[in-house]
């Protein structure tokens, strides 16, 4: 009796804990959130080293942004959705963050860190966009 | 003892219910899935009616898409992330599919009525990234 007491609470918190824990993922796609884009657009002769990009750089950059950061998502261009027009962009790194203000505040001191990384991934020059979740 | 043990069933079953749903959810996000982006420039004399856009044309597309279409989000540009520059974007709708080669057997009988709806909320040409999510 004791022990299915214990079991049925043990089984009550890991369902909280996990409800809890995916709650926090969903509400990235929630109005109102910033997203802040880094697009890297795509001309003959650009380079774009996705791995790195992936496996180094981006965990660099939401190191520097703390709890500041939800989450932030990379994509990889495949081709235009338009025929026979050429890629927009290679690749697509996006922090989606509490407040714009702090993530500005957070990259800042660490602007040449994050430039001088550029090299080992591409030679793109990004365009950067921010935007505001509206559904 | 027969009360315990049906109650951590229950909660058992609880548990898997939502963290399934949650689960179901947060695969957007993941790994493989199939983003298509519709990016509006920002130019002088370009205009965006994003209430338009969220009210009727993104829901009018999504039905097109039917169950291939796992969700759709729409943000608006605020600025450019870099100083001095122009905003990049007014707006981008994004379709997650599952099939690409879905999403465009389901848009090709449809093109016509989706195009005749553009002038009701914007005078932007767009440009459409299919991409891969990374991460």
């Amino acid at each position: 009796m004791k022990l299915n007491l214990m079991l049925s609470f043990a089984f009550l918190t890991t369902c909280y804990a996990v409800f809890g824990q995916e709650k926090q993922k969903v509400a990235t796609g929630e109005k109102g959130i910033t997203k802040v884009s880094v697009m890297y657009p795509y001309a003959e002769g650009k380079t774009f080293d996705i791995e790195y990009y992936e496996s180094k750089h981006m965990p660099m950059v939401a190191k520097f942004l703390g709890s500041n950061l939800i989450k932030y998502t990379i994509e990889k261009g495949i081709a235009s959705g338009i025929p026979n027009q050429p890629l927009p962009f290679m690749a697509i790194g996006t922090f989606y963050v509490n407040s714009l203000s702090d993530y500005q505040a957070a990259i800042a001191p660490n602007r040449d860190a994050i430039r001088a990384d550029f090299s080992n991934y591409t030679n793109i020059s990004p365009i950067i966009l921010v935007s505001e979740v509206v559904k």
